[in-house]
This record gives structure tokens, sequence and C-alpha cells, in this order.
């Protein structure tokens, strides 16, 4: 499987041109990442350090894990100062949850979706409906087992900003997803997502535009974002310290798309 | 980016190794699928005419979109022939929808989990949750304007049967996945996913390992069947004829699973 030809540069409009080979590198060289570490400079470093990636193109995309963005922007919460309302203190027993965790759940929430069977089915303020609201306990850290980490407060501003630094340090303007591993209503498994995006349109609507055979298309929109998010975990996995993916050749449609283009108004919600 | 360097077969068990680097090429040279057509005679020729897939690798996945597998089934059905309920004709007269395709979703399902607003979402004998029972118009081919796609009766039998037709070409017991595309609550747009397996395990169970702290992981399931669906429709697009897409490095957990193992059972299922 060679590498691609050299392509031109994507155009930058709302077209993008058809791939037909897209490779997914995981960085090199991230380690640990604490409170107040600069993600954006850490990841254009390890682009850096990542044989063969110099230099970027612009139809790049770089998917950075939800965790590392959280943890550098001090986005967690200690757990041992947590005191649990009354409800996740009966959760908690009747599931086997840590009941502290519960109630930083339940504050992270706009909305109770579900609460039922130790499961617990929340909106964020963003927007998001997922597990727990994205409290997660997993990988945060050594020695820090009363420590979670919290989805990040402005996830778009949060790709910008990686954006931005990638753009400083490399010259080219690639698009950036924070991703996040959500379930899914019916189906076993986790898939990641994304949650945060610029330089990017999160969904690519193909409605109006011939297939094929030239008949329209009426309701083919895809979500682009998650399936580059979806695509950057193959190559992470979830018990390594890999936190970030370049995916190449995907064509994006590029543009200063926002997370919530990818997420459907209560209006048009069947499953509240 | 350079290709990997060569790496030993993937041993064939349950633990894969981790990757790092994922390549998705989109096979060459499949034209138009007709009725009867031997699906896995047709993919196993477009591997070798695509340039660089040849060895292949055990740990290769082939995932084919279900529209070509439909087709040479002759999962499909014209709707000349179809005679709606009252029911559909009044959802189709309601939301602008041909009430005879109404007719073969509502034929195609089990169970509809949802009926409203010109959605129809449902449960097929497969115990796929999907809209419109997986009943496409889109990319049938050329004058068939009233013929529409249906899921494969038994996708799981369809990806056995490529894994054979490629064993049989190429010497290499590869996976397969057929995919669709499928919407989800709460996100706009369409992912692709899985619909049926053969040769891997399609979720990933990581409960009981140790995160990359040493800390258990409680409920870290991944869809790797999914994440490798929407990777390879990156390479696919859906408006060009590229039906069929080889995953390599991803490292899949190889096995004999079923897509049943994707699906949550009833007793689990919080939106009914």
């Amino acid at each position: 499987m060679p590498p691609g030809a050299p392509r031109p540069p994507a155009p930058g409009g709302d077209a993008p041109e058809e791939g037909g080979c897209v490779e997914v590198v995981a960085l090199a060289g991230i380690g640990e990442v604490a409170a107040g570490d600069d993600v954006g400079a850490i990841v254009a470093a390890a682009i850096a350090m990542t044989p063969g990636l110099l230099p970027l193109r612009s139809d790049d995309v770089l998917v950075v894990t939800q965790k590392i963005v959280s943890k550098a922007e001090g986005a967690v919460m200690d757990l041992r100062g947590v005191d649990p309302r009354p409800e996740a203190v009966a959760f908690g027993e009747r599931w086997d949850r840590d009941p502290r965790q519960v109630e930083v759940v339940l504050r992270e929430a706009v909305r109770v979706v579900r609460m039922e069977r130790g499961v617990i089915v929340t909106e964020t303020r963003h927007g998001f409906v997922l597990a727990n609201s994205g409290v997660d306990a997993s990988n945060v850290g050594p020695g820090t087992g009363d420590v979670v980490t919290l989805l990040p407060r402005d996830p778009d501003a949060s790709a910008a900003g990686i954006r931005t630094a990638v753009r400083e340090a490399h010259g080219t303007d690639i698009a950036v997803i924070v991703s996040d591993s959500f379930g899914r209503p019916w189906r076993w498994g986790i898939v990641d997502v994304a949650i945060g995006v610029s330089g990017i349109v999160p969904v690519e609507d193909l409605r109006g535009l011939p297939d094929a055979d030239g008949r329209t298309m009426r309701s083919t929109i895809r979500a682009v974002a998650d399936e580059i998010a979806s695509a950057a975990e193959l190559a992470l996995g979830k018990s390594a310290r890999r936190p970030a993916a370049l995916v190449r050749g995907a064509m994006p449609p590029r543009g200063e798309g926002s997370i919530a283009d990818l997420l459907m108004p209560a209006s048009f919600d069947l499953f509240p």
C-alpha cells in the first residue's frame, strides 16, 4: 500500500474531492499531561516527532482525545471534596457505583435523560447526550484514584487553540477534532465521536447532489467528523498512551464549523 | 507518511497488538453489480487490481457496503408491484414520501420504534434498530427509479461468503464486514456501521484489563467493527462508485464473531 501521490491542497470550499486512500497515524511521544500544560504545543511537537507527517497538508485532520484536553485545562474533579446528594448515594449503593462520582455526573448534567439499571444518560450544557455526562475515571494519571475528568468547558475553543498552535508551529492550517468515546442506544460498545471541532464542517450535507446514478440523494448527511474520530481511535486504542492521531486523505469539508452543527435540536429528538 | 514497515502476521488470538498506523484503501474497478453476481469474486478481483494490497495480511479487514451485497443477492424490491396499506398512504401523503416505499419499510420491520415527523425508526428481523428498516433508494442502479434495496437476509452469511472467496483467491483468511449507513439519536448525520461480520469479534471487551495507569477499566467495550466501518466510509464517500475498502493495521480482534454480539438485547434497551 504505497503512500498516496502528493495531492494539491484542498480548495478550502464546501465541495471536497473524493479521496480513496486514508491514513491514520498515532502521534508519538506524548507523555503524561498535567493541568496547565499547553496541549497545542504538545501535539505540535509530537507531529514533528512522528516520522513522515511533515509537511502537513491542508486536508489533514488532527484528532485529540478528550482526556488530555480536559487534564491540561484542569477540567478535573477530586472526588474527595464531593458530598453526594441522597439520590446519588442511593443510586450508587443500589448499582455498585461511587456515589461521589454519581454526584459529579448529576452536577455536570442539565437534564437527566435516563437513570436506571446502573446507567445514567444525561444531556450536558454543550448539548451532548451521553453516559455519565462524560465524567470519566480511567487513564486520569498515576496515583489519582479519586480524580475524574470532566468534559472541556468549550471543546470547540479547545480545538481552535490546538489548531492555532499547530499552524504557528508548522505553517499549515489543518482541521482539529476533539474526540470522546460515546455509547449508543441499541448497540453494545463505545465508538469515538467528535465533541469539538475547528476548521471543519462536522456534517457534510449531500442532500440535493446526484448519486452515482444521477438520482438526487434525499437524506444523506454524513457525520464526517464522527467518522474521522472513530477512524482515529483505531490507531489509538484504549489502554496505550496514544492520545492523538493525524488523519490524512479523508478529504474533510473545510470551513468554520461548530460541534453544534452536529447536534440534533430537541425539536427533532424522537428519543427524549 | 511512508507505508508502515512490514509487521508479522497477527497472532489470530483474542488479544490484538496495539497498532498505531491504520490505512484505508478503496478497492478499484468495481462496476455495476446485478442480481446473481458473485460479490466475493468481484471484490477478490478488485483486491488484485488495487495497487499495493497483495499479499494480504491476516489482520486486514475488508469492508463491503450493503448496497452491492443486497443487489447481488437480489434483496431488492420493485415498488411498481407494491400495494401500500392505508397507514402507509396516509404517512406518505402527510410527509411527502412514496407510500409504496413506506409500505416496504413496514413489511421489513418486526417492530416500529418511532413513526412520526416523517421519520420511521424500526427494528428489523436481524435486531437492528435503524431508519426505514434499511430500505434505500439511492445508488440502486441506472434506470431503476422504482427499485429499492433491502438489507441482506443474513449479513453474517454474506460476510462469510466473501471471506471464503477472498481466501480462495488470495490464500489469506482476512476478516470481512458488511456495512451500512445508520443515523443516531441526538446527532445529525449518518455514519457507517457493521451489519454483518465474519472472522472478527465485533466488540472488543477491555473490561478487567488495566488502563495506562494500571487502574482496572470498568466499562470499556470498543465497538471496533463499527469504527472500522466508519473508517472505511471515509475512503468510499457516498456518491462515487466505491463500494468496498480494505482496512489495514487496525489490529482487529480476530475470532468467529457474529453481528448479534454487537446488538443490545431488549432487556438492556433504555430507548424502546
